[in-house]
């Protein structure tokens, strides 16, 4: 049977679309749930596959959750830098305030960007890690560009920006832990109004000083 | 029996004796591995006890590995603002580094700082969270006082620039995977050479465009 035969290829779109069902079902529990309660059973159930069924099409239950983080990634890479291109006034404020929100506004993605590092790319295959960090690099390279254009600052720089926005948006999402009865533990004790954060507003103001450090230039050391 | 007997006393210390033992094993073999590869059974081997005796002292391994991060907030704290007090010259860039340097210096603290907001408080009772999170909040009150004072910067300003040094060596940290075979396909192909992170010069330069940001003040919002 050729590559081409109409079997083959109908093969291949049932191939697609069942990878596409899984990830949905994915990113749906994903959503309503936080990543870390989300097991491969669950993900079977949701789809209506059998687990064993499953890993055809996925390695693990963390290389779904990688090809989510992929997808996050593209999908908030472009419509940011749609954002930023449109800001009338790019200053340190307002780019900072972009990048912040747009980034608040994904809570999947801010979920996955700190489960990325420390879970999921360490549960996957060589390969399946080669492929997610091209995917990943590329959109960091593309939003660099538009940064170093707004900003005048240098390409390690502008690399650097994009690594504190989406690390720091990871880690305070996970110390935000919204809906969590730690959140309400922490809401709850006035001894531990410091453990409750605000992601946006801390998010933007820590941006906001680090775009207004670099755009003075002076400190920003190249190596 | 009075809490002061002296068969009370002797069996206070042998649980605290024992309660320590757990604590030096696990702090060995998060050092020698990294964090998420050392499991409950692990611990009690290392520590010649039963995994069901050693949950008389702690609820869960997490609550282990949180005890290690409260521990890890005193000594680093500690060891820090003495550092910061005898700088000869505190600037942007000299308070950056010295942060940095003592971060990177301790390594099972770094992966702790990750690990903790995403698994270990969720895998303790809120009692554990509590204890835990008083104890790092008067850490960061300790350290956001020495760095308003040799920065001239407002308390919202010096605990942002707390969370942010802690959560981007736990970020950078978990990102530069070292000792993996992660790591090593990331300098295996020059494609991928933006994915090899350095921690050290890399949280060095974030710190210093942060606090020159913040120095400048103009633009760091208090809300």
């Amino acid at each position: 049977m050729s590559p081409t035969s109409p079997l083959r290829a109908r093969s291949a779109a049932a191939k697609q679309q069942r990878e596409q069902a899984i990830l949905d079902a994915a990113r749906r529990l994903g959503s309503e749930h936080s990543v870390r309660e989300v097991t491969l059973t669950d993900i079977a159930a949701a789809v209506g596959m059998h687990k064993s069924a499953m890993l055809r099409y996925f390695e693990t239950r963390e290389q779904i959750f990688l090809a989510l983080t992929a997808e996050g990634w593209r999908e908030w890479s472009g419509a940011v830098r749609t954002e930023l291109a449109d800001l009338s006034d790019p200053s340190p404020g307002t780019i900072a305030s972009t990048l912040a929100q747009s980034l608040v506004a994904r809570p999947l993605f801010c979920d996955l960007l700190a489960q990325a590092p420390m879970n999921l790319e360490r549960n996957v295959s060589l390969e399946a890690a080669y492929t997610f960090k091209t995917d990943v690099l590329a959109e960091v390279a593309s939003l660099t560009t538009t940064l170093g254009q707004l900003l005048g600052i240098s390409e390690l720089a502008a690399i650097d920006v994009v690594s504190t926005a989406t690390s720091m948006a990871g880690a305070l999402w996970q110390m935000a832990a919204p809906g969590t009865g730690l959140r309400a533990l922490y809401e709850s004790r006035p001894e531990l109004a410091h453990a409750v954060v605000d992601v946006e507003p801390k998010l933007t103001r820590i941006l906001t000083a680090l775009l207004t450090g670099m755009h003075a230039g002076r400190d920003y050391l190249d190596g």
